[in-house]
């Protein structure tokens, strides 16, 4: 019989999500589990690395037979630390979330989800981000279960192409309300953020980040059209950031005169 | 006349250090400089924005006509704070640094300095991340300032291509020792982590991020080539992370049997 693959689990959520504890579940039905998570939330921390403060790491006991670590540091620190400190050898996969929230279109520039999921990639480890488009702590993660577990399987029994990651959205959708999964590419939305300006009981204005997210991408390509048509998404994500398309362009600027 | 162009500069070493002193006397050559930087060090941070807590955004008083603002947020905290709720318009361009050590390579993703210029570049405002391979607070900034004002009045002439922002790094070499600026590619290079594991004063273990800068991409058209032989780099960069190469072979996976 073949060896099981062993599995890194990560999120950016922190070790109590309940997305976490899904996913857990799910990678036990396919293979050997060691979590390391975050030990609080850790959202829109983008790839955000400890590098300035020490890093604590802790044994997080479920009474589960797998083992599992709380982590001072952010997702990427995770990813690192696992690597390097805790796992007996190279993790076969490594999958973060389940997210409690979208993580598609530019989001995937944000995330904490998909940055441990990065830095599982840029270590050379097949990699995937998970996310379901509902924010609240109570999300129903059943209707997304077994397309977790097909994506999982097909990317060990496929292998992910090198220098590539896979950021891969859920509809927020009741039982069988999901269509299928389709793969994607980023829709070109952003943010339009809008400040909300207070002043605090000393007398200081301060400000929290609000915005709306808007999609003029009409692409039937991307994860936002899947999204909204029921489907789950899967993006293929890479961290060489090279435009190699503007390099020509740029090569006729006068820079060396 | 032609109306001075409007420079957003920021960075993510913090208000006070001397790369982002240098950037703002050389913007303030070429246009009018508005400056929104972090009130303390924010190195690493990648693309982090703050959404769980408040963004303070305070005058900072250096007797200059300019305006600056220091920021409680990240750099890209900066940037969205700087276009919604400080700058009188939209600027011609934003420019972050001059950071204090590399940026390239795979730097360039766990990087505050670039987080500002994507940020940026994601609100359509053409942008420039400069870095100098010299980690230190008293590092010698004059070897480069012609450079940087080459650079960005060229991009300010030839409008740099949507969707895509500047990554510019500088050898740390003295006057005269600079070969010229070359535009290049992303190497394929990054940190192997050690940690060094250490004991508090309680008896708790705890660890430091350490590692070594690998490199093992011998393209003479990378970043690195052309830093370690005394060029200055600029390579363009894109936040659009789809990886389109990948898509066909993912549709070959069972992902909807």
């Amino acid at each position: 019989m073949k060896k099981k693959p062993l599995i890194l689990v990560t999120n950016d959520d922190g070790i109590t999500a309940p997305g976490l504890r899904t996913l857990i579940r799910i990678m036990k039905k396919i293979g050997e589990v060691v979590v390391v998570a975050p030990d609080k939330p850790q959202s829109a921390m983008g790839h955000a690395i400890t590098v300035n403060s020490t890093l604590y790491c802790t044994p997080y006991n479920t009474g589960e037979t797998h083992k599992e670590f709380s982590c001072s540091g952010t997702p990427a620190d995770c990813v690192k630390l696992a690597v390097r400190e805790i796992l007996p050898r190279t993790p076969d996969i490594c999958v973060s979330g389940i997210n409690h929230g979208s993580n598609s279109s530019i989001n995937v520039i944000y995330s904490g989800t998909m940055s441990a999921a990065v830095e599982a990639g840029i270590e050379g480890i097949p990699a995937i981000g998970f996310s379901l488009c509902d924010y609240s702590w109570d999300a129903n993660f059943e209707p997304v279960e077994s397309l977790v577990e097909t994506i999982t399987r097909e990317a060990l029994a496929n292998g992910i192409p090198k220098g590539v990651v896979l950021n891969v959205n859920f509809p927020d959708l009741p039982d069988s309300g999901i269509k299928g999964i389709k793969v994607c590419r980023q829709a070109k939305a952003n943010w339009v953020e809008e400040f909300d300006k207070r002043t605090n009981p000393m007398g200081k204005d301060y400000y929290w980040l609000t915005g709306k997210f808007v999609n003029l991408d009409k692409g039937e390509d991307t994860d936002e059209w899947a999204l909204e048509h029921g489907y789950a998404s899967v993006v293929p994500v890479q961290f060489d950031l090279t435009a190699h398309h503007s390099i020509q362009d740029l090569n006729t600027w006068n820079l060396n005169d």
